[in-house]
């Protein structure tokens, strides 16, 4: 019961996630395939990264992570496979991996050079394709780590820049990290190093926290609670904070306690 | 073979689909999980009603259909767990289950308070990874519903009002229940106990029926189809009913026999 | 290990896809039902013929490919079944398979004429649930090919005209098939039969190529590219093409060698 995820910007209306099962299942037909998200934006790592490190680890021990976000494909930067304490990961080199390299005990890290496991003619704009997904397939299918590839050292790994919240005399500051389907803004500020009472302002909006679920928050005002991420999250019960304020990902978050 | 539904409005971009699909694989990887839709409108209990309506019954007697839409996530409302002849259900009172209620004959309705078969930590805000999932993976890996928790009697549940059409003196009025992908209309009016010659006004266009298929009708005319879930509906052949006429849930669609 | 696979026009908020896939499961748990897309635009069988014959070869052979995008359901239009040397494919009569027909080796093609493989009510408007779907869990459970109806001769079939691109004296002149996701435009001009270097004009933009990768054009410009499917493709690296030049499935395309 070998389950590969899969994780990408590839969109819903094209063949190109059809094309990526395919792919998989040809060579290894018994995988268990499924769909984290096909809907990135476009290009964007950070979403990316941030959509990985918080769905990963609720996965079984074993399951094979692959991720496509490659605006550099067809470029220098290295395809990868890298194996945890817990997990695989398969994606480009070029920062997705981020948060995983660094909260996770990373076994070995793998340069996939070894062509015997890619497909036989590969493109310059597909790698997906070509490269990632067979060799998913072939490590669900049993192959070892070692066998893709060269040996790769942590350091050598391109990194994303970290967004740590920075604590201020009175409070703390962040910023937005992901905006939600329901317009709620999840910022990068940990829920567990704040005390039960703050108050703050986003936008030219103030808040006030911690409610304890949505539905207790008076309507059409802007709340923070303890999001399911241990982020602190702004909300409007029955309203969507993303359209009301214009957020945008990167977008200061004030805390005063 | 145990087949889980999911049918939500977490949408598809961010990590939540993904969250949940991960923690019923951890607890029982041999769960066959099927996406119903994701795409309820935020918080919409009454398109969660309807579409967990005209979908559960087509799939093997047995399936545990988990449905996660819920506005009231982490106040009083009941996380639920029943079970009917032929199926399970899993997801909050709150009323999208009201006509399975009505059709099935229900063995026994549990409200889940039994903590061991849930996650460790439970949030405020995301019951649907915390415990609806782990619920319906110990359920579909072999755990009776009465171990889930308490019995519940079915008059204790949360019932939607029901949008029975109303019969006039010389036909019917009902209302639009949902608005489809091609932009037809679905009423709540049963096509079956209607005439095969019927005429209607629907917003400021009159409408013929029944037409046979859609292709007979003539391109950009409003016409009365009887539709696959046997209800009337409106369409115009090579043309959107919902953008022609900006159709809303609700609207009130008059039928003259 | 029995795959189907699933390109539709449904959509993704309708009950549509959920209860295709349970009336399969009902008849055949064992399947392995993936989705391509069921995003085609609707009604669009030139889409869907592009996207079927661009993902199609890619899945396990002995797949069954189930495509339902039917703007004629009900009508005189054949419910058609056919088996290639590799593949299976179902759908409607409408020429969404004419590329197939012409690549494929094709064994026997058969109309769907077998009503004890149907549900037992046929509506006139959902033929990929009454009819598509569970000749597909038939077929996938064993059944063989001829079973299911009359032998077609592939001379009877509904072919979409084919859209080959024109040699011209300095170069040639083809058309936009397909618009991607990330806003790339994707030609019917095979890059296979191209210099390595051509210029070239779309919309009112001139553009270059062949540029060996994404990320080493230089941004907001237009280049082309020897795309993934072996066609010409137009990209603006950072940007998307499609937004930027309006483009439309049918524009014109000039190459110049």
């Amino acid at each position: 019961m070998q389950i590969i995820t899969l994780t990408t910007d590839f969109g819903e209306v094209d063949p190109y996630v059809g094309v990526v099962k395919g792919v998989i299942l040809n060579i290894f037909p018994y995988a268990k395939i499924i769909d984290v998200t096909h809907n990135i934006a476009p290009q964007d790592i950070w979403q990316a990264s941030w959509i990985i490190e918080n769905s990963y680890h609720y996965f079984p021990h074993g399951t094979i992570h692959l991720c496509v976000v490659d605006p550099g494909v067809g470029s220098e930067r290295k395809p990868i496979l890298f194996e945890t304490r817990n997990y695989f990961f398969i994606g480009p080199d070029n920062g997705i991996f981020t948060s995983i390299l660094e909260k996770e005990e990373v076994i070995n890290i793998i340069e996939l050079t070894e062509k015997k496991y890619w497909l036989p003619n590969i493109s310059q704009t597909f790698h997906g394709r070509d490269i990632f997904a067979p060799v998913a397939a072939h490590l669900a299918k049993g192959t070892t780590t070692k066998d893709f590839g060269k040996l790769l050292q942590k350091e050598e790994l391109v990194k994303l820049q970290s967004n740590d919240f920075t604590k201020t005399e009175k409070g703390c500051v962040g910023i937005v990290k992901h905006i939600d389907h329901f317009g709620n803004i999840i910022t990068n500020i940990s829920s567990s190093s704040l005390p039960n009472k703050i108050s703050g302002r986003f936008k030219n909006l103030d808040f006030k926290g911690f409610i304890s679920n949505y539905s207790e928050a008076e309507p059409n005002k802007l709340f923070a609670i303890k999001g399911s991420h241990s982020y602190l999250e702004l909300f409007i019960n029955k309203g969507n904070v993303a359209k009301a304020t214009n957020a945008k990902t990167g977008d200061k978050v004030e805390v005063r306690f």
